[in-house]
């Protein structure tokens, strides 16, 4: 069961489609209409769900920790697909695998990860999965945007785009979300395209085999350019596809057990 | 086919598990954006669904009397998952088939129905189907919500919460809606749990194995605390299993001609 | 994959149903609360759609052409469920058929079409495929509705429904669209119907095997009367069955070549 409580194209349709694939009844759970805007808890929500013999729950929420703190209430599965600036691992994992297919590696490899770390699951999970596999991470964001606890961790940072590009083996561009672009302080769509955008420039700046992500929905002409999009070291569709594989991977891992 | 013209989460999912554990295909018909919306009839919705090769409708809608209606049209089963506050037959069945597995038996039980019974389909099913069975039922309501046609029937009435735990097997706690708390004359919230609300103190009043029901969604502090939530003899979890189970068999046995 | 940009009932889940008829797993993609809401362009949420491995796609969009654009976009077939006012060819192929079960031919029929020819996707593929099967088709509307290209075509059209009533083989009635009726310079509900209603005093003007056709949803009293509705004649609920048959084998056709 999908039980979604953000909006999402592409996450929810992934597992929907890695369940169907598999063979499994999937059933989205509307948010919208249903027993949670009647005043019920989450944690009624759920108890109830097991209790209707579902077999595993996908969970989207806006606040951080909600799919953990399911996963202690019930004793199905529960996956994280994304919960609010905390972590997405799915997209992680299908990063981590869109990079091992064209290297056949992912040690040694020095990963630029650009634009607003501070309200990115996307690029913690990248963070932290990349580390994980031995890999080299550097944080681009322009300063508002760079969380505190950097500062105290020996993860590499800059605010300066250039210093990374001959360097960077991938480079995941982060989606710049337009209702954050007009708060105060944030820099505007132009400004952040000249510093911090993907452009023909700055894509011509990369070494010829540096893979070029992002995690969509893309932002042509603010964090990536359309002629960068069309580049054939642009692995975005790739991402797509293997969001898809690396979903039926975890259903199959977390539900294989059934059978075994 | 799942039409609801009413947010519903558990009743709307139970039906789609129902059918898909079945090994049907189950098809939930979106009033918004849809036809309905244009200003289509209900009676032409119905027949372009019957139209469409369709085996059968579940049907929730705001108005009493709706499924009865739009089954008299139709040539395929109907089933009501709802209607106004006239009936809610499969929830009837579910508590019934709670109370047996806890019990082995319906007749000579004392059922106690507490909460909004003047609102409330849930209350009226259950009423049916518990005299039904042979059992006795007591409607405990604050007397602003209780309706008029009690009064001229034998059914035992009481505003009086306290006389009856004492005699309890059974007892069903309705949902408090919200939107109605608010009305003119309605008891507050405090008021509400005060003297007719399932706190510790009053399950304890009960026999010890006296079963505590609950169609949910539960508002916890209000018609029921969390404590008694808690509690072995509270088996929400087990109506909702149930619900599944029940909404199974109807369909079954609505659909098994086509086999037979 | 159901594509739906417009609020629809009978064509999403008539596709919806063909599909699940022939055994797919059919996926409603939500574009409210999606990427597209976020901003994403239509031709990335095509590519993704494609990345994720879908097998067939169905497009209904308010601006004519999108489905055929994106068909040039993507290795995957698309079908066209309603562009914009340009066609809505499975409409068309249900209304042959329709015709064609009740007549064994559609060679030299007459076909008359009335009401808002302008604005209407199912006038344009009606009479491209009736035309193209042999069939003389005369449009029938209100000046203000009547498309410029008429006049340079060797269509017959008319406002006076009356004069074409005795020769008509098969009516298609059109649906009057409320938010139209409230334009300027458009004919009331009242006016409209008295002009161009099919009433029961035109319907008793009809030869007495003529068809009467509408693709739904009716404005019952408006472009059709409650009492035609009920005619034998009238078969706007062979049309919704044939809905289902005809795309079935649309999808069947544009995927059989997996197999064979």
């Amino acid at each position: 069961m999908n039980l979604f409580f953000e909006a999402s194209t592409r996450t929810k349709t992934s597992f929907e489609l890695a369940g169907k694939y598999l063979g499994a009844d999937v059933i989205n759970f509307q948010s919208r209409g249903s027993s949670v805007e009647k005043g019920e808890t989450l944690y009624d929500t759920a108890l109830n769900i097991e209790a209707m013999a579902v077999d595993l729950l996908v969970v989207r929420h806006p606040a951080s920790g909600v799919p953990e703190q399911l996963s202690r209430y019930l004793n199905i599965p529960v996956v994280n697909a994304g919960d609010g600036f905390h972590e997405h691992p799915t997209q992680g994992l299908l990063d981590l695998m869109t990079v091992w297919e064209a290297k056949q590696r992912l040690d040694r490899l020095h990963v630029v990860i650009v634009g607003d770390i501070l309200h990115s699951r996307v690029a913690r999970s990248d963070l932290w999965g990349f580390q994980t596999m031995g890999a080299e991470v550097t944080l681009v964001a322009p300063p508002i945007w760079m969380p505190d606890w950097i500062g105290s961790s020996d993860i590499h940072f800059t605010a300066n785009l250039a210093e990374v590009l001959a360097s960077a083996d991938v480079i995941q561009v982060l989606r710049i979300q337009k209702e954050r672009r007009s708060m105060h302080g944030m820099p505007s769509e132009q400004e952040y395209r000249t510093r911090w955008g993907i452009t023909r420039e700055v894509a011509e700046q990369l070494r010829p085999d540096a893979l070029i992500l992002h995690p969509g929905p893309q932002n042509r002409g603010v964090e990536i350019d359309s002629e960068v999009m069309a580049r054939t070291a642009t692995r975005v569709l790739d991402q797509v596809e293997n969001g898809v594989a690396v979903r039926m991977a975890v259903l199959e891992q977390l539900l294989g057990g059934h059978d075994g």
